[in-house]
This record gives C-alpha cells, structure tokens and sequence, in this order.
C-alpha cells in the first residue's frame, strides 16, 4: 500500500521531487459547488514561501499554483482538483557532491535502503519542499471547514530552543519575525537565530495549533480517533518528533482529579469548565477548542563538518552548503495548519455520510 | 469511513462493547505457512489482564480467547483470523446510574453528540476492554515479525506521576509490579499508588517502547511514514495525550549538530553512531532500535466527588464506584506493544509487496 | 492489501471456513439509531439455507445467528455489527479423501498454488456456506436502503440451463419452487432438475436483479462508478462467471439510436423513455430502475466420474460424493440481492458524506 | 470515499476533464528500480489516439505525456510517478448548446443530478479522454507483468453489430482496420461502419481480451478476486454494459460435466484440460490463459434527431454534431489491455506482500 495520501473521503495525494520539473496534489472528494477562494490558496502559499524572514531558506520558490481539474467556473465540481507546482528557483549542480553520500540527520540513507535509489537532488521526494502542495490542499479544506461551521485554525511559535512563549494562545504571533507568540521574547529569540546562523547551526521549536468551532462529532472510534489522525498527520510531517494534545505530555504527572474536565451546560451546549482534553474525548471532538503541539527538530541541514559514509561504506567528512532553514518550525507554521484542516474536512465528511449531519 | 480498523496489509478490525456477549477482531492479510503459538497469545492476553496487580482493575475477565477461523493444523491459512473473547466477570447494574450521566474525561458525552445514541454499560466501544483483541493481534503480529527478523519488542514504565525513572530501557521491568524500569523508585511508587488507591483518585505515567531488529527499509513516505503510523495507532490508544519518538520533545531544544546522528559502517552495515532520532529517519526505519514514548492520562474514573451534566442538561454530582486502574499506563505496558507489533508488520508486507525483499 | 471486505464507508468484512466452528461477518459504518428487524434477518438466511427445496443442497444449516456487538437496545449504535453463525450438520471425514486431490472447477489448487496450504474441509474458505454472512449483512443494508428511499430489491431465475424466461420481471418467483420468474416453464425445470439430480450432474442458469426507488446520484466516477462496483460484488460470488447491466451483451448488436434512451419529464422529474441503460449513466444511478444479469455456472461438484490430478501430481479420477446444489442459481437469488443491497448502502453513504444530501 | 483510483498497492488515479488544461494520472506503488520503456508508453497512447483509423473519432490528441516525478535518470524510484497530457485539439465553442441540455445515453444528467454542477464541455469528466491516463498507467503495469513473469495481453473486436469473429484468439488484429480477429469479415464490418457513418448513427461491440503467463496466485478471495476486481475495472469503462470470463454467459446453458475443466500436470505444472473458467478459479488465476470480453454499447453521440430535456425540464430535440467514434469499442481495444494490466499489476504486488514469493 502506497502511502502518498492522507485522508479517507476528503483524499489529499502529493506527488512530485524537490527539483523535478513540478510537484503537486490531487484533492479527490471535495464537496461540490464551493466557490474556491484563489486568493486564499496564494495567501497560504505565500506564509509557506523561503524566504519569508531572514531565518528560513531563501531558496527562491514562486509557487504559481495552477489548478488542472476540478473546477467549473470557480465552484468545484466534486471530481479531483490536480493542483500543478512548477518547481524553479534552485540549482542541481550545488547537490552533487550528495548523490552518493548519507546527511547525517536527513533521509538519504533510509531512501537507499529501501528503494535500492533515489533522487538525491535536494533531498528528491523527502524534502520539505513537498509541504508546499500540502498547503494547497489544506487551504481548500480550511475553507470549506470555514464556511460550514466557522472553523478557524491558528498555529504559533511556543517554543525555539529552550526560549519558551510565556503566554496563552497565538499572542503577537501575526505581527512576529519568526510566528512567535510571545513578544517580549522575539528579540532573544531573533539573537538566538542569528548566532546559529552565523555558526551554521540550526534549532528546534515547538508549534501550537488550536482550533475553534469544531462541532462535537468528529473522530471515529477505534482506530480512526481524531486525535490518532491528527498525530500520524503532524508526525508524518519532516522534522516532527513529538505530538502531544491538551495537558499532553504533562498529564503524566496528573491526578485523575487534576487532569478531568467537568461538564457544564452554557447556553444551551454541553461543555467542559477546563480544556485539559484539548478538545477531543474518546477520539472524538466534544467542540471545545482542539489544541495540539509538534516538536519538531532542527533541520539537519547544517554547514558544520559532520562525520558520514557514502553508499559504499567509505568514511566520510559532511560540510552542508548553500542556504538552510535555521529552524524549520518557523516556516512549518502553515504547513501544520494545512495538516489540521486536511484531517478535520476529512472528518466531517465521514461524519456526515455515516451519521447523516446537516 | 469506518475506524474499527488498523493496518493496510496486515489488517485488524476489532469490534465490540465492553458488556456484551464478547468482543474480538478479525485479522486479515496474516501471510500463510505461520505456525501460530497459541500460548504465546494467551500469555500476552493475561500481561494485560485486570487484577495482575493490586494497581490495576480487578474485574475479572478470563479472557478465553477462540480462534474461529484462519487456522488449518495449527498454521495459518492466509484468510482471516477471527478471534472471539467472551466477556465475563462484570455486573450490568453497577452502571444503571451513569445512562444518562456524562463521567468528566470520558467519552459519553462525545459518542452521545456523535451517534445519537450509546451503549453505556462499562464504557460500551470506548472501554479499554476493548484493548484485548488488540493485544491478540498483535501477538501474531510479534511472532511473525520474530520469526522473520528477531524483532523484539518491549514497552516499560519510565514515570509514574513525578517519579521518574532514572535509567535507561527496560531494566527491571520483569520484576516489578507496576512495568516500572528503575527498581530503585518501587517502593516510592508503591507508596503513591496505594497513596492515590486510599483517596480513590488515580495518576497518569509515560510507557517507553524500545523495538530492536527491524530491518532498514520499513515506512511509507509520504504520509503512512513509520513513525506517522506508530503516532497514530498509540495516540488512538484509550488515555494516550502525547507521543514522542527518539529525542521527542527534547529534539525542540537541541541544535541541529546536538540532534543528528552522524553515520558509520559496522560490521558491514550502515548504522549512526547516536540514536537520537529513534530509529526512523524520513519515515522509514534505519536499522537502529525504535524508541517512542506515550504519555498516559490517569484513568478518569475516579471516587472522589465530580460536577457534570446529565442527556437533559441538568447539573449533577457524579461518584464513580467499582475498582478501576490506580494508573491505566501500567496495565498499557502489553497494549503498546501489540499496538507498535502491529503497525510494524503491516509495513513489512507492505515493503515486501512493493520491493519484492526477501 | 487482504480481500475479505466489501464496501468502503458501508463495509462488511466476512470470515470463516466451511467446516470450522463458526463463520460471521462484522459490519462498519452502519448508520447509526437504526431499529433492526431481526425477523427479516432470520428471513433473508432462510432463503438462502439449503434445504429449501429439493433442488439444492440439504445440509443442514441452521444458520441461527447471533448479534455480538452494535445494538442497543435494538437499534445500531454506529459502531461496528459484528454476526456470529455458528457451523452444524456436516460431517468432516465425509471430505477426508478430498485432501489432496483437486476436484475440477473448484478453488482447491488455486488456494493450494496460492497460500501453499488450505483448509479443505467443505470447501474451506471458498465454500459457498460464506454467504451466509453476507445474506445476513445484506439484510440489514436492505433495512436501512427501504427506511430511506423505499428502495426494493428483487432477484428472480431467468433461465436454467437453456429454458428461459419468457416475461418481463420477477413474474411468478415468489409462488415458484426454483425462483424462476416465468410460470408457464416451471414443469419443464423441474423435469430437468430431477434428470440432473438422478445423474449426478448439475446446471448453470441465469440470475436478474430488479431495482426501484434509487434515487439519482448514487455512483462514484471514474473507478468506483455503481455498475462496476456492482459487478464486482455479483462476479466475486461463487460461480458467477458473466455480469450485464441494461442491455447488457446485447448492446453489442444495437445502434445508437436503438440503444439510446432518451430524457422525458414526468410530475416534475427527470426519467427516460425506455430503460436500456438499466438504471446506471456514466456509472451514476439515474433514478430508473436498476436492471443486472448474472450468469452462474453449474456446480462443479458432481457425481460423475472426472479425471483431475492430486498435490503430489498423481493423476486421479474422482466422484464427489453428498448432496449438492442441483443448480446453485436458485439459492444465490438472496445472496445476489444481499450483495446489490450492500453496493448501494455504500453508495448512499458516501453520496451522503461528499454531496451532503438530505 | 471518492471513486478516482484504481488498485491498492499498484495504485492509479486519474484527473482531469476533456477541456480543461490537461489530464493526467498520478501512479502509487510502483516497485522501485524498474527501467521505463517510454516508447512503450508513447506506442500504446498512440494506439487509443482518436485518428487512427476512418471509423473512430478524429480529434486531434497529440497526447504528448510529460512524466513529472518517480522517475530517475530512467528508473522508477518507487514514489509517486505523475504523468500530465496536456489537452489539445478541441473546441470549446462546439459544445456551447449542450451547456444545459442532457444528451440521452450520456452522463450529463447524472452528474447534474448528484453534483448539481457539471463541466459540460466534450463531457467533461465522463469523456472518454480519460483513458489516455488510463493507457499510460496501464502501460507501466504492463512492462512490470512483462519483466517480472512474460505475461502478455491481447485484446481485439470479436463483435461489431451482429457480424462475429468466427476464430480463437486474436487472428489478424494487427493487420486489421479496427483490431478485428477475423479477416474474412473484415470488409463486411467496413461496409457496416461506413453505412453507419454516413447516417450518423453507431454501433456496439465486443472486445475479448486474453492473458498469458500470469502464475497461479493473483486474486484475493472473498471479495477483491482476480476475476471480481477485472469485472469492476472493465464495467467502469465507457460504454461497457457487460463482462463475462471464460465461458461467461453461456455457462448458464451447461452442465456441471460440460463446464468443468480437468486437471492434468505437463511438464511437472498442474493445468487444466480445457481453459472453460478462463483462468481464474475461486478468484484466483489458475495459470491458464486468462480470458475474458467486454460488451461495449453503440456511443451515444449521434447525429440523428433526439428527442430530450434540459435543466429546467423544457423538452428539447438535440442533434449532436461533431467527429465521433463509429464504433467505440475498436478504439477501447487498447484501454481494456491497460485496465487488466493494472488490475494484474495489483495483484502481483498484493500476492507478493502477504505470501512473499520471488
């Protein structure tokens, strides 16, 4: 079983290589007859672009998005919407010296493993390029999520390093360099960033994702839980090494007492007093928002020597040029966004079919 | 889309509520030929069995699983396991109370707001006695992964509450009455429990699963990525908030030359000097031992005194009677391991099928 | 990727062998508050059980079946229905020289070629005891089909061996001893049946499925259209060797203009004049009634002497003893219905879920 | 569960519409290292092209295929290959009176029906332009089934009207002027076609296909069997109405004496006598030949007066204009190859995963 797609109804399949001639994404299921927002698609694609601060790759990414399929005039017609990315703006030649040796850190060698080859330029199928059509996709979900049900999905900067957002929420984060959401930290953190830069290093950092206006409903019980596909969803993505929903990781350290929501009825609708759920009970959304974190690891990509091997087993010393994300949670920021919306349309249209909603 | 389900070639559809006749799952996609050890699944049912110690449920549940089909001689026959466990040892009126009441960090309410409808006795589908088939599954799943690698899989507790293990992998894990990995904290744990047990509150833990001798190669980019699909099937584990793998959460502290694995040749074989990355890079395994962890919330049923809401929207009190788990993490131990046994087998046909190994 | 389900959001996975203590079936994804009736479960099995008449098999089957999981009270919960038919009346050392010998137009050396061992008793896996199970799921899609739309489901013979129906529809099936739509040829069956039955020899025929109230809009483009996903149903069934829809085979000999239907307008919705399509237009239900054909072939299990081989290669000549189906055709009418009710429960559902009707 | 793709490990999913910018297939699961033949791709393509002979629609598809990803310095890699055929050669301008109108035969309504949206233009998503991806695809599986076993797959026209092929097996296909078998009635087809041509009207057909080499083992029971999933493939095509296997619909007409083959082993391989089951036997190829044909009715699009309606319900009388296919099952002959491709394709990766062969 292949496993290019996420989701079950509303179907996201990626294709495509870092420095191929195109990458792109065919959306199958999506709801007939919405207008699609253009703009709103670009938009996503713009917070995703290198080059949008000083501490992401610069690598020069147009991202022209051209829609193949799947619309008629402007409104989406039910069948698949190919999205086509044509891939410019970079150089094979810079990538040579990599065709035979494993970045420490990076994918090279687990591709060769199993395939036997692999499309070493730019990191071929495994880079972080591929989240480009991802944000596509999750855009159109975004948007439908919006309009039925008023979903909003914010994620944000909690943590660079050891440098901790000390507030609640998204915070400062549409005004921040770096969608940070703690501003009296952006100036430490943006030190921070251009000491590892100058160095050749790079970060970790947390993203948070909270989403609002979920109904209760979604999710499937067993296997299927909402939480489950948002966790394999945001795990999948490059660089992730942890996921964590609600009181997370610190509910270990919980009592029962301390950890359970109580419910209460405001205005007619079943809620909890606390959200130490993050949203989600026995798999299930119970509409309260969903909050979720990602660790994610700083990019391996790093200009300091690093000791390796090439395919034929021979030692090797590693020195990674050219222009590298100093720290990739920053620019996944939309991508884990896209993510979010992907799982949650998904969701709702296999809530709806099974259940009959609406 | 239905969710009873986990696994693409290795499938295993687990159906069931806690208080009917029986719960079970069939197995589809086993390969043909596998001599099945029958008390090897019985074993690993009974490691997961309430009442193995005074911290855990003491419901009794036999557990007497039957293996209704899939099976000629002793060996497998390539069709579907059907594995029936009849349910035992419970008492329908002891629930008669919570019909209509939501317990706080369960999932009534959500499954009411979902389906309309619930079968509440002892949780219906969400009760972890649902874990029972998973841990038959996945105890075939674990045999043919040794027969054909040496796979081992060991999951233990590496903090209960506060306490946390100061070791690293299993340690005395055999000898412990709760999983616990570091003999050195028994007895303050002990005290905990009984501590928490005395007050009728409960308490939340970690579970580490280190897996050693899977073969480089398992792990389906871009999306059913190993880590992606361990993520999923722990996290849609009952109480499991968060998942890590390799460095985790700490990876989001590190700089990128603190956090990558440098490669080298032993033995012939291509393996990293570090394992910081958990044995999965890209999605795909390396060959280095598989390292993730769940963090378990503590079990929501607890005795001590509760505000909720009932179907009608009337504020109540709740007081959850009968023996429940001190900490679910511990009684989990098994669980993760059938889960991870699982996910790994489904990627070792599906690696086989698409790369023609072996 | 195992083969043992059918449907994707209505999804019903069969297991169990001919011999073995039981067979059953687990349904996903049934909608859910949905009051069953039992008695027309029980209904549908009895026209299927063999023994209902004195031209199929007469082993006894009681085929009570017992509901394991997903009721409430009466009514689905959404979760998943899992049916147990226990296995009785047979005989297991009336197979015992069968082991090793591959009976002609049986799946013994396919499933031997295949899996490198099978359970022969009966049949095993490929016994058509399996659609029991499938009558059993089938029943309930009907239920919930009828609920909804009023959708009724007919199948009828409409040709045994070379006597064919002379009429239009399911005619006199329900006053028949043999399904046969056409009353006028009912002698002329039974005189063949009885020569057959007294020579040990067996009879193909011709099985029609008749279809009303689908609405428009059921059917998935461009591979899951609903007369694929219905041939795929009625060609997965025991002895079914050839599937039509409309005019079927015959389109081949027509024009355009002799087999085009063409749209008229009655109280207000969209029809056609004549139905030569049987219901289906670009794989999409057209809100005619939905006409297929299925063409069975003999059972291949026969008394008379046949040459065959057995596993070591020997050449054999084999006479298959007990009581078989005359013409299998008569007992498959429910299993047919049961399949084309499970493809369009499907369908219903996931129209449901991407258009978001009703 | 949106219905684009066909296949679970050798996974093809189709996008596109007949004007829009370009079709094209994304294809998941190819085996790695597998060097492409893309003349072989270029020949079948050219083989479906419109123009290839006087009797079939002569749009003009340069059908020129970029392959965009999966492929490096000539070998596949294993990810996603994705192929764009940009389209060519129409008129918008042509179809602007069918913007409302439902041509009788076509999907029009259907789609306007579920959707309540259509891109009318050549048909939009039901135009028979989207088997090129489907050819292309179907061509990869094709030289995969090629290297791995020598299977070879053969389809040609052995009816057209009421004029049938009186010989075996594909006779002069190649040197006919629409893949007929029979020469001796070749010139009394062309006659046919010219006089149907001249009227405006058109005609069905049969297509036979027929495999060679394929070893026993493809096909899953119970319900993705080879011949099952073949069935579904075939059905979802364009203007097919009916699928048979080995002795299809006539063995409804014989005994279980007649229909049965006979095993013998020749040269240390079980076979059968006669190939009556055409290859498959309980869903699994048996490895005889696989056989099986295809009843393709007469294309809808006609020139001849018609009476319909249109979205508002006003009675219409519609002449369709325009180059069409005179008989569409001639130029089908190279689809229904790529299709069985495919689905073999499937098979051998499922077969190869679950028992491990090779």
């Amino acid at each position: 079983m292949p496993g290019d797609s996420i989701g079950k109804m509303f179907k996201v399949c990626v294709w495509g290589e870092s420095h191929g001639p195109s990458i792109g994404v065919v959306i199958e299921g999506c709801p007939p007859g919405f207008e699609l927002d253009l703009d709103g698609i670009r938009k996503e694609l713009n917070r995703r672009k290198p080059g949008s601060s000083a501490y992401v790759s610069s690598r020069l990414e147009q991202d022209q998005f051209k829609i193949l399929s799947g619309l008629y005039r402007g409104e989406t017609t039910g069948t698949p919407i190919s999205i086509l990315i044509p891939n410019q703006g970079f150089n094979k030649s810079s990538y040579d010296e990599l065709e035979n040796t494993y970045r420490p850190g990076h994918a090279d060698y687990t591709y060769q493993a199993k395939y036997g080859i692999r499309d070493f330029y730019g990191g071929g199928r495994s880079s972080a390029r591929l989240t480009a059509p991802v944000v596509a996709a999750g855009s159109i979900a975004r948007q439908i999520l919006h309009r039925e049900y008023g979903v909003t999905i914010l994620a944000y900067i909690t943590q660079i390093g050891r440098i901790q957002s000390g507030i609640d929420g998204p915070g400062h984060r549409a005004q921040s360099n770096c969608n940070f959401s703690d501003e009296s930290k952006e100036r430490e953190i943006l030190t921070l960033l251009e000491g590892l830069k100058a160095s050749g290093n790079s970060i970790g950092g947390v993203v948070e994702c909270m989403i609002s206006n979920v109904p209760p409903g979604f999710g499937e019980p067993l296997f299927d839980k909402l939480d489950a596909d948002l966790a394999s969803a945001i795990v999948g993505l490059n660089a992730v090494k942890g996921f964590e929903i609600g009181n997370g990781f610190n509910a270990a350290e919980l009592t029962g007492k301390e950890n359970n929501d109580e419910f209460l009825v405001e205005q007619g609708e079943t809620q909890t007093v606390t959200n130490r759920s993050g949203g989600v009970l026995g798999g299930i959304s119970n509409g309260m928002p969903i909050v979720f974190r990602a660790a994610f690891k700083a990019t391996p990509s790093i200009s300091m020597a690093q000791s390796t091997v090439d395919n034929s087993g021979n030692k090797k010393e590693i020195v990674i040029v050219g222009d590298h994300d100093v720290c990739v949670a920053i620019r996944a920021v939309p991508v884990v966004e896209a993510l979010a919306a992907i799982v949650l349309c998904d969701h709702f249209l296999r809530y709806r079919g099974q259940c009959g909603v609406k």
